[in-house]
Order: C-alpha cells, then structure tokens, then sequence
C-alpha cells in the first residue's frame, strides 16, 4: 500500500483550494483503492462554515450505505478537527491517513478510542502549505478551527 | 427562558423536511435571544452525506467568528449524532437544546464531557415524527445514521 499515491491527490485538491484563494486542505475519500471523491476546504470560496476538505470529499462522494464506508479509507492533508472526526465516525470509516499534525492536532485520539486506524505521514508539502498559510492569514485560519 | 418558541421552529422545519420526501429532523441556531440560521435534513433532497439538520442550521448561518458562536444555543428535535456533535464541539457552542433522544441518542455524553449545556425536552411531536418515519422508511434512516 502506497500511501503518497493518494496523499498526493489529497495534496493537489488543498492546492486547487489555494489557487481559489480557500484555505489549503485538502481530502480524498478511497473506496477499495479507488477515489470516490475528493474535495477542499471552501469556507471562503463558497461562505461554507460545514465544508472542510473532509466534509467536502463525503459530500463529493455522494450517498452511501454503510457498509460502502467500512471499506472505504480517507486521507487528508491535515489533522481532522472534531466535525470532520465526527463525520467520519458517523459512517464508520475505518483507517484515516493524515498529512500532517504539526500545524493542527486534531481528534485523533477520540478516532483511535473508537478503533479507527490513524496514521499520520508528517508529510513536508502538507507542513509548508498550512504553515504558509497560517502565517499570512491567521485571522480566517481562527474561524475555519473556531478559535 | 421559554425552549418551546424555538423548538417549535425547529419542528416546523423538519415538518418542511418531511413535506419535501425528506428525513424530518430540523434545527435553528439562536444568537442572543435570535435565530440566525434554520435548517432540516437534506439527505434525500439534496443527494447529501452531510446536511443534517444541525449541519444545515449552521451553513445557513454563514460564516461566523468564534466569539459569534459563544453566544449561540443550538436546536434540533434529535438528539446530534457525532458529526453534528463535533460541529458543535469545533464551533464551541455552549447549550444544545433537543426535541426528544429516545428515536436515537446522540453523543450527548461527549458534548458533556466538554462542558455543552445539554437540555432534552422529550418533545412528543419530534418522538412521533421521528418514531413514523423509521417505521415508514427504516433503510433511508440507517443510511442516515451510518448504519
């Protein structure tokens, strides 16, 4: 299993968010190794308070049974704050690869004590993008995490 | 502080769900005594995996900040799955009011965990809603709850 595969398609969706002027995070939801959707943060592009990356990948997705989520995986570029967690809790999905968790940790640990498997890749591009990012836009960086 | 004025305009939008074909759970987020945002369920609607009445409340409610979400109250005739919950966890909103929690509970415990105000009102029109169209449509509900 090669992971950066499909990081990198989470990594070009978080570009296309930037190249929109949104903020640069970016998912793709995997269904037995093949994207059945993808998607990135739109806060800005579309005045969204529910679409992150994540949310956005489930909603490009489409409607599912559940027993198509649990085989399914989701990457994104960063660490799932609590609604994206919840989302993915929700339908059960059951293994989350993350870019990166350095910038923002999310509920990683609420994902782990409900036997979702995390892995986080740490990866430089997702590091670079969010710290880029945050450093010349902290005030929309505070309202996409609430803070 | 009377719960029935705004749960009632909860219940009238997942009345306005139900007479669209769609899954009848509705919401309002209140600011300072003000609703600000109203929604219902858009599963069937809308093709979504995540307009839950909650989620559908608060993407009509626009982009807020942090502090706008501090002095909000959120109601829903059900009780908030995880997405819903973590929605309401990421935005730091401190009291959720709900219709009824004996169709479906929701995280309540975790909102409790993190210092939500949680006030349930077994409401008997949102159990009697919620109670017919399970039984009139038990896959579309599962589906809903990722079961």
């Amino acid at each position: 299993m090669n992971y950066d595969t499909f990081l990198n398609e989470a990594i070009l969706e978080a570009e296309k968010g930037l190249d929109e002027g949104g903020i640069p995070i970016g998912s793709v939801l995997v269904h037995n190794g093949k994207i059945v959707g993808r998607g990135h943060n739109r806060r800005i592009q579309k005045g969204s308070a529910i679409l992150h990356g994540e949310m956005d990948a489930l909603e490009n997705s489409g409607r599912q049974t559940a027993n198509f989520y649990k085989e399914c995986e989701i990457y994104t570029t960063l660490s799932p704050c609590s609604m994206c967690t919840g989302a993915i809790l929700l339908y059960g999905i059951p293994k989350v690869i993350i870019g990166e968790n350095s910038t923002f940790l999310g509920e990683e640990e609420l994902l782990k004590s409900k036997g979702v498997e995390v892995v986080v890749l740490d990866n430089d591009t997702c590091k670079t993008m969010m710290n880029d990012f945050i450093k010349a836009q902290p005030k929309l960086w505070n309202e996409d995490i609430g803070e």
